[in-house]
């Protein structure tokens, strides 16, 4: 483990079949006013909401309504919601949804008090929140980002053509969180993938730097393996509760912080997804596909040792009578035949991305450091084409 | 992940080099006054003490000194600790040492304000603290237990001849724990192993139940792997950074409830060793040790899948030409070299046992089910006689 760190995650969860019923446990720590944040109206046709405002009402509550939260929530739509909780003083925002949801609860919690503009100040400037903070509770309806037990809050802003994600601390992670696998069932299958393909990204952003012995990299093995094997079976048959569970679960353990202490993290394939989401609206976690693989492809050669045990220990492959690059090279073979198994786009010009647009997503990319090899734009550029 | 469960963890940890250098970030958090729990005084010959206590000094700490907790500490002795904690009207328990002392300190915490004698509330009737809790800090010194982020508190009672283990909840948890690798480097190298050997069966105790697909057991096997790894380096080199640093880490994730959440659980192993260390006093990781691998044999054929998994996935034991059971019992057989290289006592007749004691130690192991196969008595004595 390197250098000093601290670890601390005070989000409760709660998990299982009857999980929804602990919100009668954690309503009676809050006051009246509950701000209620959800997406596009599905959690109306499916129940969820008549099922989270019967237990608000019996718990006394008032509602405030915030719906409407879009996949890659906008910097207009934070204002509005930052206004609704300051307006009415709201004491909870409960986000019933998928990651949008939570992340954009967790940004209206530090933007209702803010006496800046909240883009401006977290996501332009990355300042910390120095207002009073709304405590967010979430009841999960799709498996994938990991806000759940995290600070991470990601805004679209339309108009400059940016999409960033701010980490925030302990202090605005969710309270609690319902994890309810058999919620995340009603799920097209491409919101699934999309969902399974975050949380194996989320996993090798943590795992492909750095060249030292970690345990954090022991634990990121064991949840891609996880995730993979339970992909497999959910693929076939998406009400299958086992593997439904496991995938959920490992979506809220590949980001809740655990897997980066005391090591280097790489979020080059996130910076590149999120600048390509920036331009086509895309899904999330398809961005973050098609972006994959011509990355790694490329950062291969700088981090040999490491896509080598990547390919052992993931993917089974044995290393005999091979170099080291060849076993690399068919540990990412193995990956891209997951991948197609689960039908995800490979491919930016599949979600929208015109060889017009490559130059001002490269712009709209932050190139970090971190991984085996820190980019220029050129081949930011390259590695995008490589993409179309 | 099976049933419905919930995971809270508010402990929060600072690790590395420097970790005790945000003793300072914690203390204003509590009133003045500190009872510092420590055990035999080797803190005092390697310079822990004198820092710890400058520290306390320096945030205007009045300390209250409860050295001499022993390896296996006592029902006596808590009686005293809660004494000094009353009396003086203590604000927070600060353990320096280790899982003992951590233990301890739980205990002291909730025992102090306790009407009831804490023994018998908490060790014979496995009852809930009903009264004030004083918060608990941690300075580790040693890796093994896993005491420094969770519940559980071992008491030992020797004129009942009864070493028992209480797991409180969340509340008792300590506040924070603070973990330098270089602080477990002091310790002789018999006390390291069974440090070790302490976190890998925390491990199997949680991993050999069930046969569900559980992403708990592949961070199971994550575990094992990275602290057989490590043990092997740090046993040639105990001076090893990494290496300890990766053992102090899995420690505490072996038993923080993370590996045992959605899924069964096996004690077994822990209640022979402590039965055990209740007649012989012996170090906690070495009763584990000796009473293991009978206890893994016996219980092999009742669950063979999951012995041929951790072969194959644990010890890197090719399955082919091999029936399921060969691939179990050449897991075992590995193991057993593994626990030979790091020295670790095989027999409990080395511990002091002998065969008159052993119906009394039969007596004193509580039977558990969770594991492959609920023992009879018979089958406990058989066990221990297997180990003699």
């Amino acid at each position: 483990m390197l250098g000093n760190f601290s670890y601390h995650n005070p989000t409760k969860l709660y998990f299982g079949e009857n999980a929804l019923d602990f919100l009668n446990e954690e309503l009676p720590k809050y006051g009246k006013k509950v701000q209620l944040v959800y997406g596009g109206g599905s959690i109306k046709k499916n129940g969820i909401y008549d099922s989270v405002v019967e237990i608000l009402k019996s718990n006394g509550k008032i509602i405030f309504e915030d719906g409407g939260v879009m996949p890659n929530p906008t910097a207009d739509k934070l204002r509005e919601g930052a206004k609704i909780a300051k307006d009415n003083d709201v004491d909870l925002l409960l986000a019933v949804g998928g990651g949008s949801c939570c992340d954009y609860a967790k940004a209206v919690s530090v933007s209702a008090y803010c006496n800046d503009d909240p883009w401006e100040k977290y996501y332009v400037r990355f300042e910390e929140p120095d207002c009073k903070i709304i405590p967010v509770g979430c009841v999960l309806t799709m498996a994938g980002t990991g806000s759940e037990m995290n600070g991470g809050s990601v805004i679209t802003n339309h108009e400059q053509k940016l999409k960033i994600g701010h980490v925030f601390g302990d202090n605005v992670m969710p309270k609690f969180s319902i994890l309810n696998p058999k919620f995340t069932m009603s799920l097209p299958k491409r919101q699934m993938t999309a969902g399974i393909y975050d949380i194996f990204n989320h996993i090798c952003e943590q795992y492909f730097s750095g060249d030292d012995d970690n345990t954090s990299d022991y634990l990121a093995e064991a949840l891609m393996k996880s995730v993979v094997h339970s992909s497999l079976i959910a693929i076939d048959n998406p009400e299958d509760y086992e593997a439904r569970s496991n995938i959920m679960w490992t979506a809220t353990w590949a980001l809740n912080t655990l897997i980066s202490r005391g090591k280097t993290t790489d979020w080059m394939v996130h910076m590149l997804g999120q600048a390509v989401g920036a331009y086509t609206d895309a899904t999330h976690g398809m961005t973050l596909a098609a972006v994959s693989l011509p990355y790694y492809r490329f950062i291969l050669p700088y981090g040999v040792a490491k896509f080598k045990r990547f390919a052992q220990q993931v993917w089974n492959i044995s290393a005999e009578g091979k170099t080291d690059e060849q076993t690399a090279l068919e540990g990412l073979a193995a990956m891209e035949d997951w991948m197609k198994r689960l039908g995800l786009t490979l491919k930016i010009g599949e979600l929208g991305a015109t060889e017009d647009m490559l130059e001002g997503i490269a712009d709209a990319t932050l190139i970090l450091d971190g991984g085996y090899k820190v980019l220029s734009r050129e081949e930011v550029v390259n590695i995008l084409k490589a993409s179309l």
